[in-house]
């Protein structure tokens, strides 16, 4: 065994592996036989679970991953070659390779802020299409909390894009891939920003934030929960040993694992802003809310960094580095280390350049 | 811990739960970080452990599940409205809940043996609507080893209609859920009755004989493999920490996991099946090739043992149950004592009615 | 000019042109400029029609051909990977190219009689399925009126499938691409035996009955209504000089076209039915209900009377003649001579091969 | 007859009707029965005269409209989930209603010129994403000519762009519903501009020209013909009487009928346009080069206007107004006459207001 060398990786936090916690509730669940499809009791456990966080109309739905959670929750709110509104730096508009469209919704990029952020105006200029048959109908507003580039939308601007859309008779979609992030920046439980503030459907996650695998699709309204496994079937997301996802979200949500995890790359993200605003010739993008680190660095440095670490580009020139739950004050102390070591090679090569 | 009381299920093979190396195989790889999406090192372990079973064409594409890995198979074929010819048993006519024709691929039932096996008159007979542009495009023969109802083509039945798909123009799918079974019936290695036989996508199933989850597609022509990677994203298959998939399957072929589980499974299938038939009035289908038992019983015995053990009414009034890796010699003769419990109980029932 | 040979067929309906009233309909429509995609006069004054036809409910939405109504139609009832359930000599199972299933929607063909029609037991049967997320959920039943084998419901058949679809939830659409031969055959109006029999959802045409392009979906419940124009242009059935179609709609209804039309073709096909039973040897399958005969001569016959006509292979060694609007007795005789020859030909041929 | 009061319109070339030669032609094809969907002598013809238009490797696909044509081209092209990459004004990301989408095709806008023309350095950053599988694979690239505001790409435009797809492997698709009012600007035959500067698929556009109805797919690579009859039909485009389109388009394309309404068009719009430009407070977005003209005028102008003349707002304030086949000099003239009465009257509201 252990013939794999392990990695310290700054480049997702899906590079990261499952807590502790998130391993010993596999191993609980793997005892005897249970009925499949989600008809077990860690199932039934898990989805109580999330009615305590979200409350009392809260109907789960797990899936495997965060594509198919988004699909989901996009299926059971447009139909046919309908639009989906959502900010141009949008998850669903540039990273989930066409499978929007692959399921016939269309995403529609609408403008946004810097961020990220779908704004108001922008979503009321996406909105002017309604009942122009020769445009994609607009069927639902999705908003990713946080953004592609880490920001957290506030309570008052959630409740302000979600009256928008209803407003106009849509429902709101939230693409919480890294959730736990964002409810520890704003210190609010996840129900006052999520069903509370408007959001009808929810994509939640945990594999970014420590868990082996599986996210959940969170319904709030009794139509979608009734048409929702049907579709969750179509849109290949049933698991036949659905207790290993529900055992690790009920695990994730008991004992505030989630917290831990998402405080910790919180924080971290945080050091590595701080580190990295030390080192001359480094352009941090800005001060990162979530655990995301967006930074502009010279292409020889970020050449030279590459031999030892694997990371992203962004665009712009920009490049990312992300924390995890797991990451330690030593890993970024050590990495920063090694940008230092990096734009100094970098800047003596350009300096013998001249 | 421990909250969930485990039962014992004969319903289907799902119903068990994962092998003691398969849960130290996600142990094993859950050691620091790796990049995402696949490129990490043990799944490239994992698709050369199945170049070594399949011969140096096979590219192996984890998935989550076996409906994933049938839609995506079918989706690299298959363009939209045209057809996989099946056996009117067909999982992906029947079980899939439409997941193949939401992916816009029409699965056409072609008649059938009663076991379940596409017949090669059945397929010449679907494919004499080619080039009738009327009808849905024959686009690929689909053919599940073994059948819905576990019954196991032979290799010169596989032969036989992959020159007949092939003699046409269209490739040819296995959809191989429970492939290790078919392979100990056989007694052959994996690439005799797949690739070698004719076979240009297989579904590769693990999860039913063993494993936590996932499932591979292997593709064995080069322009299937170079378009497989963007359609496991848009099919929403890609997983973003695969190392906890590849892991499993590494473990699952090393060392001969998957024969030894199902050769248990087969085994304890057989001895159901002999004690079933000493049972007065239970009727069985037909001996078990694979590791499920079809019978027909009384309703007022199904009734009495479902108190006690979960399961699947099939069509026409027969019941099905499955045997796992884990199941035990004790475990089948508890059962069998209990359907005869029940036998007796409903044959004084009914004897009360009279 | 007039450089085409002029033919006469007895393949299909629609090898027909189109009748006189039509092209002068054409002409007058072809007046000046009017406002594109529906919203011009002609199109106001015949949707206006349609409601005195079919009652207050009934909203038109005007499309190109029958494939395009059916999948328009069936769009609006099913969501994705859902199943329309359906005879098993459906023609939106069995003959149009999977175009259904590229719409997403599965065609699940349930047990029917000898003439094709959906039976109340075989509806049920389809209906068990319900709530099973393994299974295709059932979204819509859809039955043809008259069937693809020329039959007519009776208003009764139609009431009782209507009243099990409505039992189950389902709403109850029907493929009327002949439905003026059913309604002169029935002797009803056409409200009579749609929207006030049932039926939620119309596909109208009048391709086949005289006209040189266009059909129409009527829907006979609000929320339909509201969603129909989105979808039409979604699925590519949306006409911008539209009037070319209403005008052809308003022509049809006024003044008794698609009755006179109807009748034509329907007493026509009676005459060669009883022209083909005065010659020795040609098996008649049925006495025809609307303008379809099928009938089973030697297949030496069938490649002699091919020189001069052609006309389709049905299924089981059947053929399949049909009668138009324009069809003449002169016609009709002198095919029915044809093969009259023909079938003298082949007995000969045959006689002298023994 | 003659109930419906015509009208004269700017505000698209679909308002327009048929050209005297077009109803001809279908009164022509109106004479005895013809073998339907395409195989019949006007369809063979009307594609023989495609042949000589654009050469040997040029085969003919008559559809409905042109929303079908361009879903039919990209769906030969594109599989689902992956991207058409399009100028971000192209009709198939903003006026196609999601039809691509629904159709599992992803438009992908690029940067483009502020007439609507994709440029080089667009199209090379959209292929930058070639190869990474988190994002919507690009299958094809695709133009319009004209472009959606009027402009005319030059014969060295479209060279350089097809060989910018062709270089990255892709399929380069012309979106032509107004190919002739390009090939008249240009001055050169339809194949210099299409299949001679790298076009492999076209949609070939007549309805905006002086046709009923029908549009064209032309291939120019034998695959795409060999898949095309099956996905026309899948795709809901296959006409039953297709000779009632295929008889149009030999009318169009013979004695330069497509040529003669191109010219005109174009040169009203050029008279429109100088007309206008004499009216205070009419701005021009720019000189006609085809039938559309831009322009800004008062708000209060533009409604006044509209009650006489139905037209079409813009983007960013700009209104359009088209010029067709049958459009006089008296025509554009009197229009003219209403909209600097119309200017006076909002000059004078907007005096008064002062």
């Amino acid at each position: 065994m252990n013939k794999h060398k392990p990695i310290l990786s700054f480049a997702s936090d899906n590079n990261s592996g499952a807590s502790p916690e998130i391993m010993a509730a596999l191993a609980e669940a793997n005892r005897g036989h249970a009925v499949g499809y989600g008809d077990d009791p860690w199932t039934a456990s898990a989805c109580a679970r999330f009615k305590e966080e979200f409350g009392p109309s809260a109907e789960t739905f797990f899936v495997w991953n965060g594509t198919g959670a988004n699909v989901l929750a996009l299926s059971l709110l447009c139909g046919p070659g309908s639009a989906a509104l959502c900010s141009e730096c949008a998850h669903i508009f540039i990273d989930e390779a066409g499978a929007p469209e692959a399921a016939g919704i269309k995403s529609l990029p609408l403008p946004s802020s810097p961020e990220g952020k779908l704004l108001p105006e922008g979503l009321k200029k996406g909105l002017e299409d309604q009942g122009n048959v020769h445009k994609a109908r607009p069927a639902c507003v999705s908003i990713s909390e946080p953004t592609e580039l880490g920001a957290v939308y506030s309570l008052a601007e959630i409740r302000e894009l979600a009256a928008i859309a209803h407003g106009a008779g849509l429902p709101f979609h939230m693409d919480g891939a890294r959730l736990a992030n964002a409810a520890v920046v704003l210190g609010l439980p996840f129900r006052a920003f999520t069903v509370d503030a408007g959001v009808d459907i929810l994509s939640f996650g945990g594999t970014k934030n420590g868990l082996l695998c599986g996210e959940a699709v969170v319904t709030f309204r009794p139509e979608l929960a009734a048409a929702a496994p049907y579709l969750r079937k179509a849109r290949l997301q049933l698991a036949s040993k659905m207790r290993f996802i529900s055992a690790q979200y009920e695990a994730y949500l008991e004992g505030g694992l989630w917290r831990r995890n998402a405080e910790n790359s919180n924080r971290e993200a945080k050091r590595l802003a701080a580190r990295l605003g030390e080192i001359p010739g480094v352009e941090l993008l800005s001060e990162p809310e979530t655990n995301a680190v967006f930074a502009r660095i010279p292409r020889a440095a970020a050449e030279r960094l590459r031999k030892d670490f694997f990371f992203y580009d962004w665009e712009n020139g920009l490049v990312r580095w992300m924390t995890s739950f797991d990451t330690s004050d030593e890993d970024v102390d050590r990495f920063a280390a090694a940008l230092r070591a990096a734009m100094g090679s970098a800047h003596g090569a350009a300096m013998g350049a001249e």
